[in-house]
């Protein structure tokens, strides 16, 4: 990948000197950007560009770093083969035409990627818009805006999106170090940025806009092995159904369920920005300030109305809060600057405070160990110089020993200030929400950065029964599972299950209800009925014969009539047990690999709409998360006079599960609702599973 | 109020030529706007300002249509009685140091407020920053920031978020018809500007910074009163209890409960902006567009990821989607665009779209009567000209029926053309996530605007006995019922209550349990136990005599445990009754009268947090969404194989409720916890409830 990035020399494969067109645009982007190497544009036609001669073709070079290939997509196949004859290692191609327009592209592009993966060759694109090197000074894109120089490196699914984020970080002020355009994908993906950018010493933070992730595991891969755990920023499109069509029709990425994002990216500590303006905050933030070790944010205003905003959204967040200072801080604020109008947090020193009176406030505040962060405030009031302020602050800024954030909240007059400070290496803000906003997402993964150890599983193993079930399963040509093959599969893991028993017809019903005890739960047993419940198939709280005999006929009677071609092979009776119902779920994503899902069951799991998730492996801190941070959990924990619930043999349970979808590759899907938890100490049971295989 | 705007005279009762001063600077602001009438400025000291030369007193002067007072707090009441003595009728206030600074500034704030109300003088401030009016050259503020003209008028409780908010409108090329700082109000308040602006003639849209609606009553009547229903955009902050603590101590605003904030705006139409920059984004689409007819959004974009963003935005909406185009509408996109990538809506030109491209596609689209509003992004690559593109549209906006707005996404680049948009009258974003939520909120307030019916009460009163009921609770001293009070109450409004009677010891209980029929429901009876079920105060399903004997016994020793000093009355024995359930309250908050809540009950109250409100008197609509934006609502109506539940005898005992809310204003909160809702057709019942008088 390195040489994308510093190559000596550059072959443009398909350069023009018409400055309209693409192959023009990057050849004269790459003088213009003051590129050192040597550069070869390539056309079959006699010409020249900036003084540059063309050569006929690249196979007449002896050898080139990295070669940029413009031409159209039907010769982009010819070209290939010739850069392989001479050995070049790094190719971007720019050309569009390939797996975004259909069957024809896709045979193209697996083309290409045969010739690149049997010669060693690493290429970005196809469909791209190029790579930038603000460091090597190599503008390798067809767009003429060139960031400043910076700390944040950005990788980019889309080109005009990335143009779009081109441009924003000249007016924001946040420098950019290195810019690579995906494109479609076909090898150097989303990982290979993070592993680059990773151990490149001028990158401090790393920001990627995707439609969808590719190789999902090797991306994970890619974040674990970072040495250096740079903050990662994505901004991830496509997140809802309308928004994935149109994502597949962009550039062919097929995104995965976003939820799954979600939990992929907390696994990972990576933040994911709502949108475009948030990730250039993100990116203030993130290059500007080190970790913030405390969860107190300090607001100093020259504008109490700014301070409430600022109280507002320290309140509403899980991560921040508004310091409390010390008796001694208030103390120094009071007697230094007797002006305050309020030193409570947020520190109000009015409208007419004096500048010496803000850097007073800030490295008063700043000595407070309960403070994590400072939040300075000022609207642009004609008896304040925030220009002056501006200044101040960035001398003194490396004095500060904690994050300083802040808002000169206004239009041109606050954005002149705002600009010395950004420019100072001070990160601002446009409101005191989004501020907030952003010191709590530093916060957050200052607090995430810890290390954490992998949850160990349960010493059980069920592998052997699994197999042979699953070799019966595949003899009857199935995939999906009856209740009580899935039962089986869980009793193998010691999961456990109520006492139960099949029956084929009325009387032996009742025979083994008697054996198991009432009250038992009756439900039809069918491959084809998935959802028991909604079709009549579940009777609960059987307490005697004759009400068995009553349920058992009208069950039958409605299964049948709800669906008639089910094959039903009896019913179940099961002891009945009780206690809080929760969903415990696996399910291997395409792109991520096993899902586990946890939430609340019953009626409620759809008007709650509440599920947590994380991926396999599962860490300490995850597994605590998925639990804890639910509503689910709160219910188990003992609301409202309710005794709290058995939490640890429901955990028992999950890990349990985990271990299934670990050794049990075969196993697409293991859905079990209900899990019944009841009181602390009295366990819980799976009470129905719904397995499939793949 | 409306010399305030249009004085032929003003005084400055505080000027000073010293420009650092409050009094300088109002008095140079005043000349510099270039006001056209006479100005006096008054000091003590011989001097001049800008040539105009000092007065010693302003009742040397026969008239003054507007006066301001700079000097200090404790000259104030002196300088009111002098302006009355010559006729003043407007006031602004600017000098701070009154109510916000503790009770000696509360008492002369209210001498003040007395001077005005006796010589029916109006006031704006104290502890303000004044008054600016674009259309008649008059800025009478302490800040030079002179926002552009145009037709949005903007109230602000604070100076300095004012100063804030001017200063943003520049930038924004949001246009300013009036400008209000309203400091303590003591006399001018919020409702007042609404009256005002909705007449004005040169405004279009109404905007205010509040951290707390002063009387809420007449806020609300001053909507209602609206002749010409302009959008009114507020930002309310003290959102929280941190925030609401920074409030008051800012300008001893005192925040009501946020919640009703949110239930009152939604009920007046009044869009509430979570933050200034949200705040200047719907100033932008509300002042630049007329109604949007119609929910669909047409995307037209260069950059598929772009459309990505907005696709994921409209899912996300509640309020607008994606437009579903006509055939013929992709038809001619096809047509007459042959190089589009994607005629489906988000429609694709690509990075090398024409600028006539984009004009067809805007045409087309807004000729498809499903098409509600347009939406054109656009990313600054090099191969398209946004300036000329913006350029074009501003020239041909008129002939296009449907609001058209635009995200131009980047940093200096887009901005430049973005600009020219907003100089034109067009609004742009700088995201696609941003112009669809504001896009979202236009569609909302146009379909919010219908006239709407109040719902009709039930035709039944009990207040002779709710009257008698109050008098002899009076006579005792309390101001909390108990249940049987509480249920007398209901009772006589109709409001079905299950059969029930007291006892006060374990026979009678015995006895009366047999007369109503098992199974019944015990509670304690005690003035002083209010949440019973948290004391072990209530036992459900006793099914027996015997049932009964034990739980009487143990409840008795439980309550008396838990609660030593409760003063216990024997226990109430009802009629068991079954269903969902609900939690139906009012009760009157301090600034906007009587608020009614709905929301699920039992445990789930506390997890889900879900409570819907409204203020009374209630329309129709309101109605109904109270109750079917729930997910209590979504619970009744039926959920995975649950029979429906009553919802119309749900709905008559909240409109009961809303009656005796109505009849009773000595009931300061009444809340029936649970009710139980049955399946369909068979009734509703009230379990238990908690009254307190005023």
């Amino acid at each position: 990948m390195k040489e994308f990035f510093a190559p000596q020399t550059i072959a443009v494969i398909g350069a023009s000197s018409d400055p309209t067109k693409v192959g023009g645009m990057i050849t004269r982007n790459i003088i213009a950007s003051g590129f050192k190497g040597k550069l070869y544009p390539v056309n079959l036609k006699p010409g020249e560009i900036e003084g540059v001669p063309f050569i006929r073709s690249v196979d007449l070079v002896e050898s080139v770093d990295l070669a940029i290939i413009v031409v159209p997509a039907r010769f982009v196949v010819d070209e290939m083969k010739k850069l392989a004859s001479i050995g070049t290692k790094n190719v971007i191609v720019i050309t569009a035409g390939f797996k975004e327009e259909g069957k024809e592209g896709r045979l193209a592009e697996q083309q290409v990627h045969e010739i690149a993966k049997k010669n060693k060759m690493r290429v970005i694109g196809p469909n791209c818009f190029g790579v930038i090197d603000t460091q090597n000074n190599m503008n390798a894109t067809f767009s003429s805006l060139l960031p400043p120089k910076g700390n944040v490196a950005l990788g980019s699914q889309s080109g005009a999106v990335g143009a779009t984020m081109l441009d924003w970080s000249r007016e924001s002020c946040v420098g950019i170090s290195k810019f690579v355009s995906l494109g479609n994908k076909m090898d150097v993906k989303e990982s290979d940025l993070i592993r680059t950018f990773d151990r490149d010493k001028e990158t401090k933070v790393i920001g990627i806009y995707t439609e969808g992730i590719s190789d999902g595991e090797e991306f994970m891969r890619s974040v674990h092995e970072m040495k250096n755990k740079k903050p990662i920023i994505v901004l991830k499109s496509g997140r809802t159904s309308a928004g994935s069509r149109a994502a597949s029709s962009h550039t062919g990425a097929l995104a995965g369920s976003d939820s799954v994002y979600d939990a992929v990216f907390k696994k990972l500590n990576i933040i994911r920005a709502k949108d475009i303006d948030e990730m250039f905050d993100l990116f203030s933030v993130f290059s500007m300030s080190e970790k913030m070790e405390n969860d107190g944010i300090a607001v100093i205003t020259n504008a109490g109305g700014l301070g409430v905003m600022a109280a507002d959204a320290c309140s509403d967040s899980d991560s921040v809060k508004l310091a409390e200072l010390s008796l001694e801080t208030m103390d120094r604020i009071v007697k230094n600057i007797p002006s305050t109008a309020s030193e409570l947090n947020p520190i109000d020193l009015r409208g007419d405070a004096k500048n010496s009176d803000i850097e007073k406030a800030l490295r008063i505040v700043s000595e407070d160990p309960g403070v994590g962060a400072a939040l300075l405030l000022a609207s642009p009031l004609d008896m304040i110089d925030l220009n002056a302020i501006a200044e101040r602050l960035c001398a003194i800024r490396k004095e500060i020993r904690i994050p300083v954030a802040v808002s000169f909240a206004g239009g041109d007059v606050a954005e002149k200030a705002s600009e010395i400070l950004r420019k100072g290496g001070i990160p601002t803000f446009p409101t005191p929400d989004r501020a907030v906003l952003a010191l709590s997402y530093l916060r957050d993964h200052s607090l995430n950065s810890a290390a954490d150890e992998k949850v160990e599983l349960p010493k059980v193993s069920g592998r052997n029964e699994v197999l042979k079930l699953i070799k019966e399963i595949k003899r009857e040509d199935r995939s999906s599972l009856s209740e009580e093959e899935g039962k089986r599969i869980l009793r193998s893991y010691g999961i456990p299950v109520p006492a139960e028993s099949r029956a084929t017809d009325m009387t032996e019903a009742a025979y083994v209800a008697g054996t198991i005890g009432y009250p038992v739960v009756m439900k039809i047993l069918s491959p084809d009925i998935h959802h028991k419940t909604d079709v009549g198939g579940v009777v609960v709280g059987i307490k005697d014969e004759n009400s068995l005999r009553i349920a058992y006929e009208s069950m039958i009677t409605r299964c049948k009539m709800t669906v008639p071609d089910a094959k039903i092979d009896g019913v179940s009776i099961q002891k009945m047990v009780s206690g809080q119902e929760v969903i415990v779920s696996m399910i291997r994503d395409d792109q991520f690999g096993p899902v586990l899902s946890f939430g609340l069951g019953g009626i409620y799991v759809e008007i709650l709409k509440e599920i947590s998730q994380t991926v396999l492996p599962v860490s300490k801190k995850e597994f605590e998360r998925i639990i804890t941070s639910t509503k689910a959990y709160r219910l188990l924990s003992g609301a409202r006079g309710k005794p709290p619930a058995d939490i640890d043999s429901l955990k028992d349970i999950i890990l349990r599960l985990a271990k299934i979808a670990e050794e049990n590759p075969e196993i697409y899907e293991l859905e079990i609702n209900p899990v019944m938890v009841n009181e602390r100490s009295k366990g819980s049971w799976a009470v129905d599973a719904l397995v499939t295989l793949r």
